[in-house]
């Protein structure tokens, strides 16, 4: 497989998703930058000449020197990361799709679409089949969802399948690479908590119900479940905090949860797709973790920490998730699911 | 009144509760700061060479030269006010009290004593009348609450009043100051956040039903309200931000809310109180205030300042608060108290 | 005097130093704001709605409603205070002048020019003659430093008059404000240092020699003095903190130099001009002083904060200094220049 | 060679200096982690029981569970790593080389000694020669420099050989891990510089010029070279940052310097040596690098990254350097010193 990897294109890419997916792909064992697309403004450049790139490592070699494209369906590579900014990723990758490329994107407008899957490969891989709906011939749209609801639902889904859930509530505390690049100022947040971040409860309250809900014929009904969200932006520069409340239908015990976690496994882990974390959930004892620079990468920051898991006198169990927002909430997370469509043989 | 200003003495005075109460006396129209005591490593040197002094504006020059004393009832001054931390506290109160002092103390030993007063003056000045019920034949104890707890209450008070209360989460985001010097490292904090203070969580769950609470006969009735709590430390110097849900008896509207917050009005301001805000609440409309930065100095660092108002889907509504930990939270709530004493003529 | 109050304008008024003027103006006993004025965009709103208002201090009730006005010349108020951006400043301020107006501006564009003061009123109060010889039938423009330059010259200013000055080097940490708003991105400065400002090398070398020149005839001559700077941005909101190293001509000690620091006083102290500091320069024995956080605001922000003097084995002696960015080495060393001007009745 | 590791002990196994050799030496080609000692109140306990581990990797599993032991020379393994507290490690270190152990030490105490090597592989190989005069019989004490000094000796180093080096000014921005744990306190150093760290300055002034000093019979001949340091600590977790001018003997130009620093290689790159990096010295044009959170781990954190050279009025050329304090400044630099005398025979 690895003799003949798949050419891939990045839409969007100067912007921040952009630079974390050629930098993630950089040694893909399946996949290879062949393509960088952006903005009118950029194309015709060399890529290292158009981006103000902000990553802790450097831009790849092979990447660096590429000449930039512009959004159109002319590219060669058939498979598209989009990291486009949603001002324009509602469109373009209609367009994408409409012309035979299958469309993987981090970009909020499609993930509630009907016959578009809101992809968590360890949750909803079955959700892919909604792509047969499409009325694209041979393309198609893949999302993933918003970085503050994908550590959320990977902490509850064994919850859900284990003791079924009623009520989730959750108050976050956000790391500033969520806000891209320039993002926050310097001046608002030094000393400081924002105490909104515009249109992201909304997000976190609906995603969820889509993402763990089940596939009927060919369309999502979601699942039954009623969330409240809060969302602060704090002075943490990646990961997110989440403290959340559950109330569960089934009655249960800390040890319980907590074994159900440690245990979780899924489809990625046994297909052992390349970016998959080991385990899903990693879940520690330490009176004082998990806390956002310790855990946000672990596992390749692809998977969940989980902590301080207690009694609540208003839901049942209440908690603290750290997830990294640009890793598994961005374009690590397409990434997996571009994975996933590969060994269940439907990419291309 | 002013002619004859009031001799007080500061417990634990180089703390860094004990900094602020000095800093917050040194103009004060009633009280004037004429002892110092600590433990005995500090007794017999010049203030100002015991003290680390960490406050932003420099050692009263008044106090700078006093020469420091033991924590011990030998002292002129009638009124103490207690920063000590709570390892001796409870003893070393105790104690004055015993010998005919009137102890004002923001630490946590005594504040849940059944005929200990947890003053909250725009809430329940009537609670005063327990220290007639204390067993010292002149001295007293009132205590303040803890500083993540104090806001929380003045934003609920007109709650319970108007509409009655059920249920309380809240989730806070607390400033460094609340951890005393030096405190939290600062290895720990930058670029991050601590979901865990050591005993907070119980505080919050707790000290709100007391203070909510009626004096019935010579003794406090407690509250009849669930309140969850959890509490993290976050990289900002003060404030405590806090997302705060409710559940109340009776329904109402955003608007009626808010109409009950901005008339809030109580004793202190009617005494017209030296150290009272001349609100105890301040709502605002701004869709992402308040923030600690902006709004913990409101009012002197006395008020609360409450925004976001808005319904929820798993309480009725759900709103933000900031209160200033040192100020509000800890050496100015004290000072309000004694103030309150003085004006009803409790005090020696 | 205050009965009558002289109404002035601010042009950039939206802009941050736009904004610190309109704030140290509120309850300034010569001077009223009447007037706001910025882009086209801005004109016609009222101000509250037209800026983002970034201070920690709410909007003057008396600002909050005024319409905002183009900056054209037009206005009624004969004296205008400009916090213009430095791409569009150039031309305005010129207009402004000829049209009459006394313009006191904290842009760099007319800084350098032969005829225009770069006015520090402890430092060159003469240099204001120069206005004479400007082009201009009534108006006038006056400048202040740039903001690392201004707390560097204060430093200097008694040396060079005690001892003569040879060599200055400096590096520079200065706070997150002197950007601008939204200026320095969160991304970049959290956890970090950047090492380099744009063209801040430049201004901190060459406006010092104009600043300490002498007025000859009707122009200026630069002092014969070598410096080199080197200017790093920090973590820090307000305050620019500079290491620095000179060579005297004559000999001397570190207490002669204390000494001379301590009892530096000038015209506005003299003058007792309203926004003047006590003393412009402190000087702290403490170890590890002066710190930006602690001393920024000594003095209403005004004064400098001086520390660390001590021997230095390539230079003479080596010492810190701390001053505020936005209010001495901005708008409020720009009001003093005004004030300055009124005293020696150099205003309309 | 790897079949069979050389076992090593760690002395102050459980303060910073000690967990990040253990952390650093983990999988380490060579060497291995057989045996943690400390002070006698963690004897005899686990060693993942006994640390307050605060690296972001977690404890290596063979070490975890190893039973500390006290510091005495009754250990087995004959190479000891010391990141013991410089008020026992002198006396310590002594005891160890005495009864035969080679003690590599991150500890102050023996630099300066005559007979002790001050060692940089990279730089002065030869020193370790020093150590035949050691009046033990089989040990020896070898130690490597100051966090500060060592990005700066590496940077000077090629400037020393090709041009000649007459004076060195150095203005420092250090990070906090250079302060131990918890060390600085977080309300000290948010949204603040403090100008001042104890005994840096009169380390970074001497500790180069025994470095880059040559071995004249067994002794060394310090360079002949005049240094000033200013050391100041920033809001930064790890990376120290300098700002240095450098008068040279021989004219030379900016291009031929950069050419000099990325042509620079030494004996353990010769040797390949497994901690040395691939280039000692990285140059960056960009006009804003080098910062610390980009760059403090370039190759592996054992290289200095350099940038912004340019000349200077008062010296010839000034530039920034960033290195890692805890990697290249402390347990990395001491390991490559016993690589290096692993790679000669000097080791048991």
């Amino acid at each position: 497989m690895s003799s003949e990897k798949i050419p891939v294109a990045i839409l969007g890419a100067t912007g921040s998703v952009g630079q974390r997916f050629i930098q993630l792909l950089e040694n893909h064992p399946w996949f290879v930058v062949k393509e960088v697309a952006a903005s009118e403004k950029s194309a015709g450049k060399i890529y290292k000449e158009a981006v103000n790139w902000t990553q802790a490592t450097p831009i790849p070699n092979k990447v660096a020197n590429l000449t930039m494209k512009n959004c159109e369906p002319n590219l060669n590579s058939k498979l598209a990361f989009s990291g486009l900014d949603s001002s324009i990723a509602g469109e373009v990758e209609t367009v994408f799709a409409s012309e035979g490329y299958s469309v993987v994107s981090n970009s909020k407008n499609h993930r509630m679409d009907n016959d578009v899957p809101l992809l968590v490969p360890e949750i909803n891989p079955e959700h892919l089949e909604l792509i047969k709906k499409q009325k694209y011939t041979k393309g198609c749209i893949v999302t993933n969802p918003n970085c503050s609801a994908i550590g959320l639902v990977l902490a509850l889904k064994p919850l859900v399948d284990t003791f079924g859930l009623e009520q989730v509530n959750v108050v976050t505390m956000q790391g500033l690479s969520g806000a891209g690049y320039p993002g926050v100022s310097s001046l608002d947040i030094i000393d400081n908590v924002i105490p909104f971040i515009s249109g992201e409860e909304v997000k976190m309250e609906n995603e969820p119900l889509k993402i763990l809900g089940s596939l009927k014929g060919n369309s999502i009904k979601n699942l039954d479940l009623k969330i409240s969200a809060q969302c602060n932006r704090v002075a943490v520069m990646d990961g997110h905090t989440e403290c959340v409340q559950v109330k569960l239908k089934k009655k249960t015990s800390v040890e319980e949860i907590k074994k159900v976690w440690e245990n979780f496994s899924a489809e990625p882990q046994k297909l052992n797709l390349p970016s998959a974390p080991e385990k899903p959930i990693h879940y520690f004892e330490e009176v004082n973790y998990p806390q956002p620079r310790i855990h946000r990468n672990i596992d390749k920051g692809m998977a969940v920490a989980i902590g301080r898991l207690r009694e609540d006198s208003l839901f049942d169990y209440k908690f603290v998730i750290i997830s990294h927002n640009t890793i598994r909430g961005a374009a690590g997370g397409a990434i997996l699911c571009a994975e996933l469509m590969k060994a269940k043989g439907m990419l291309g």
